[in-house]
């Protein structure tokens, strides 16, 4: 169960109010990379955790502190977005092309449906999209699916660093930069305490591998036709990462056949002229 | 550029065609563990490539490998189709129920749009989206994303694994599951490569760490209310994992002010109600 | 920001676990009238309220209680595919059809994906889209639709009620039903406070009333061809319920002219054939 | 069944072409808060229609009123469009920062998919999503979700009139906002008549009550942590709008468990780490 | 402008409701080759038709009339619904299994969301998507859009047709068939008085050919390693379709260079091992 | 299976590096008329393929030289971008008009979310969207679909051809537009071997067209209102393209009656002023 209180887990303040920043910002609320993501991701996996309490409450408490990072970026996009629709206004008298140049820079929705506020959306409009969730019910899977997450965040939050030269946006930057720092080091902290690559891999690692076909499990396939030559790094040769195996470079040839599917049933309505042979080249004869 | 022959990476081959397990498969296809999408992700990640071209090269070479477990999938699919349309309209002559049962465990779409084949999307008929394929244009932010990506594909394998006793589908999946271990391998040796944590983490690690407000960076908050115990573990004493500092766990507490934003201007048309101060909680007064 | 503990708002208990109420219960998680849906939806809300604090904290405070809302249905979902699993492995010795029937009535991402857990996505596993969350910027316009989502919600909720005969099930649902009685008061109670339909209509009450065509503004436009006898009621005769106007019905004919738009310019590479005259009906003759 | 004519129901007329008013438009036409939303909603509702006819008909009077409000907007997009891809050709010949001016402003499809013409999207291009079609089958939910949309409607309207001085642009606004004055009354008036709130809340009226949990019926749940004073209002106290009971402020603590999850089966390919007691904390010892 | 009247412009008639069936036809009203898509696309081809007025007026005739048809189909939903929750009803006394063949053959939020009512959704549940209005602003191009769409459009009328045998349902598709037929006719007949192949191919065929590479522009471009034989047909050898050129074959080999990307800039925040050179394959020597 | 090498198809150059084109030429790569559309597309005909194998092969062969072409597109767009967020940098310091001005003509997200590097999106960062990708096993229903893919998408090539004015821009499209020309060709070749418009038509040509109300078949319906002139072509008088019919026009009148559905039924939770008569227009009379 949730609570709240009336502040923010850090302070959040603009001196030049920015309309392009708080477009950008949105990335980092309603994208791929954003907070939404991150905070429903991890209360999922929360809310789902089967096995050792302790990972899913970890889980709880960061997917909580996730909200607040909601708050404090939907509130930074609020705050950008104030003083311009007068300026908008004022614009209005003047020719097209100035108007289109703020216009462009800005979020038209971020005015038009949501009155100089933040949308549940990345910085092109497209609303946030449930799919990017990850929870698999597999822990080492799911702690891949968060550092890529933070990675990719913490990536994000770099660059937005750089587009702004406002203090207060910097300053709140910094700390969300800095909790990236920590949530990537968390989640890497579980594939430690499970074993690092030796006690995780392959994932899932309840699987028997015996099962599988090992003959192909530490080849790197060449798909380069005659003459490109694979590159070499440690996937290449050597012991593989769980200890398993020994890397090799294989030429990917193929290992099966033309696949022959059986021709149309009449009930699927093909085309007459395809509802004869399917193995053969014959030339068709239109009706 | 690319080449094709005509046949496929490994034999597909479905002794007794299930057109339930045909709509199992599509999330192997076009579902956001599925061969889409990492087809995808490495050659745009190859695409984008700046740096060493060793890492470009690797990217398309896994790439297209993996463009022929697309087909391979949807040839499994079409087979699995098989004989199933003709089992639909024997079952027209039935009562309700039971052709309900088959097509309740059927994708309509497979037959309906699609003809008995495959669709470009997941087991639930929702549609590949191009949101899923990472590239970030850092390194080690895409080598996780591309182990996460491995890592839920190999899960899901597993699982599809167990949903089917034909021995031509238990055999094509024996080999994508171990291309899956040897996928997860390969990024994580491109991290291994890059030094490991130390040599890679934080993520970016070309952002200059003083930016941030280490303060902060290798702090577990615990958001839990009085009373509630935060879980310990590798993430909440000893050394990071980078090296650089110290984990500690802090009691999330507000660093931050209530905000406060300007009352609405009039060209955003709020409620008049909503147009006097906005930072005391006067009653409103209807007009 | 945002705290949380280890309990649950309410108590989840499912007696007979069944994977098809566990598939019904997802519309409730991500559907378009489901709990992330409300939660982002009064959050964003809160996020971006100007004008009186007061509305601002009752948003925060009610989007709070959603999360965990969100919390126990997600755990519903977990506990209903307990033991499904097993089932289906049972089922796989079998002949199809049984299968079918049970895995129609499943979720198949729920097990392929999440391992037996809750996905962010609706009944049809469509992922939640965050266009759904309304936060327009104008009380009473928010309101409504706060109005509408928890109209919908209990809706949903009472007919999920008659899916199932399971006493822990009707237990959850019982809290879940009342609690939207509530929330439907609540958003209501605020357009009373606001002045009623007097105080708050036309939405937004802002707009200067004399810049739009008043003329039409409180008619009811019949568009059936002749014959159709257009339907009466409140909204075609009397004060209008702002006591602004008064309703009267008023056959629809054309205010406007027939369109003509401009021919095609050069670079926007229409067929040559469309290049000449726009406005006349000459026969185009093919080159 | 649908009928036509050649002329628009309202003229539109545009005196000087703004490329940055088209790309606003389309949030009109497309958009969340737009025509083909509010026209496929209306038309659902009465295609779905059970109970008394009258509903239905006007459902479908209004419905088709909107399919001509699509056809408006769509003309005014296409003559805002005249004239600027001529602009475009000029400006190839100049520096970047210009062209991105004008082109940043722009809608780039209305140019490239469209050839100058609307698109059956919204302002950010995001295409028209047919989950808002909103149609219930409960008559007081589906009146809300249309008050909703024509409350979110004319707020949007509105500010469109802001964002131009084009006269013949204002104009055809003016209609528009005119008639979503209307439209507001119109579901309202539906409400009237079914009995205001005492006849239709809570909604659905035809659950019976005494199934729902009526302890936390008219409570409202307070979630601040300790020190947060909730806000007070009509919804805080005094009788309910429909008369049934009284409205308190209630502290929200939980009334259920922590929740605990049976551990996982071995055909979900969880880690083997997460195999054990779920219900321990246990440190978790690596193979 | 837009008129209706009350009647269908079919007869609609469900002898034997169909949950199943209920499905099935949402295909046909929200689904990629569905009357909505159609209906819109005829429209917004009309509404932005640029050039002569007869094919602007055709294409509103012809929208108009598939308006008709999702009504048709939407209210076909709603009567093979009839019944069945009361199916469901009695089924909820027995075993799980029944229960799920009948739910898994059905929609679920057909009865969840909609009441027993059509939805603007495909057969999966998945909104209609307004990316496939295809109106393009060339007309050969919206022509062959319009043929594609009633191509499939009837193919999966037929197989609709095929999977009930219900005799009001086999009527209403064999009108719906039939006046599939026509409006592919109708489409192909507009290419036919444009001068069929010579007078509009290429499209468009407005652009200058000489300005194109036309050194490739009838040539069948065989992507075959050494061995796959590449296959004959009328594309292979004669005169091209249009009459401006040869066909031939040709093996496709790279005209172009090894793609060589600029290494990383600072502000993009790759990770420093990817700021050296870029072009060659210098191991990294992680720091 | 697929293989590549490290050359492009075709030469990509630019020579003044372009953001604004870099984001046009989005809606080349991941747009409804982009390459991943037409590859994907062709690649799953073929993987569905049944019938005759030359046009498996031909789909395989061609779908494998649209790989190439994504290619090609995602590399003009990382070169477009060099030197862009350089520029950014320096702009950074200037008032925001500028900036934005810029800005507003980029596609933010491939600086944010991909470092200098094309996304799998169209121009307006919508993502690619697998619903487009149709193969719906009719082969002439395919064919017609490749031709509209191709005809929208040659004509967005000319569009983007205008948009530039950098020479190896202009040069790598005039390699795609002519590859479209090919591609046009190729399909409608497959049309006019399999006996084109009499060999094909109605499509799918399978289904016994006595089954179908042929009535109808041949009739351009007019669906204007009294005194709406409908237009003549070759649709309305002459024998039908297929052969098999004469074309008329007719007065769209309904053959019809009134929809009438029955009235709710309890468990679907409709208002209780719902649940009585269904078919007259009885007033309500509120509890």
């Amino acid at each position: 169960m949730f609570y709240h209180d009336k502040q923010l887990q850090y302070t959040v303040r603009v001196d030049t109010p920015s309309p392009v920043f708080a477009k950008m910002l949105q990335q980092a609320i309603g994208g791929v990379e954003g907070e939404i993501r991150v905070a429903l991701q991890y209360l999922f996996q929360s809310f789902g955790a089967r096995g050792p309490a302790k990972y899913r409450d970890m889980l709880m408490e960061t997917g909580t502190e996730e909200l607040g990072h909601i708050q404090m970026l939907a509130t930074a996009v609020a705050m950008n977005l104030e003083g311009s629709p007068a300026f908008l206004k004022e614009e209005m008298a003047k020719a097209d092309p100035l108007l289109a140049a703020t216009l462009g820079g800005m979020e038209p929705r971020q005015f038009l449906s949501a009155g100089m506020s933040a949308l549940a959306a990345d910085a092109n409009g497209v609303p946030f999209n449930g799919s990017h969730v990850y929870a698999s019910g597999n822990i080492a899977a799911d702690m891949y699916s968060n550092v890529a997450a933070e990675a990719t965040g913490r990536v994000l939050a770099c660059r937005l660093f750089e587009m702004t030269d406002d203090p207060g946006m910097k300053d709140m930057l910094r700390f969300l930069i800095a909790r990236d720092t920590m949530h990537q080091q968390q989640w890497l902290a579980v594939i430690e305490e499970l074993g690092g690559h030796t006690g995780t891999l392959p994932i899932p690692n309840s699987f028997d591998q015996s099962q599988e076909l090992t003959e192909v499990s530490y080849d790197f396939f060449a798909t380069g036709i005659d003459g490109v030559q694979p590159p070499q790094g440690r996937w290449t040769s050597g012991t593989s990462l769980d200890g398993k195996g020994e890397f090799r470079t294989r030429i990917n040839v193929p290992m099966g056949e033309e696949p022959k599917l059986a021709p149309p049933i009449s009930i699927g309505y093909a085309e007459t002229q395809q509802m004869g042979e399917s193995d053969t080249e014959t030339v068709i004869r239109p009706q």
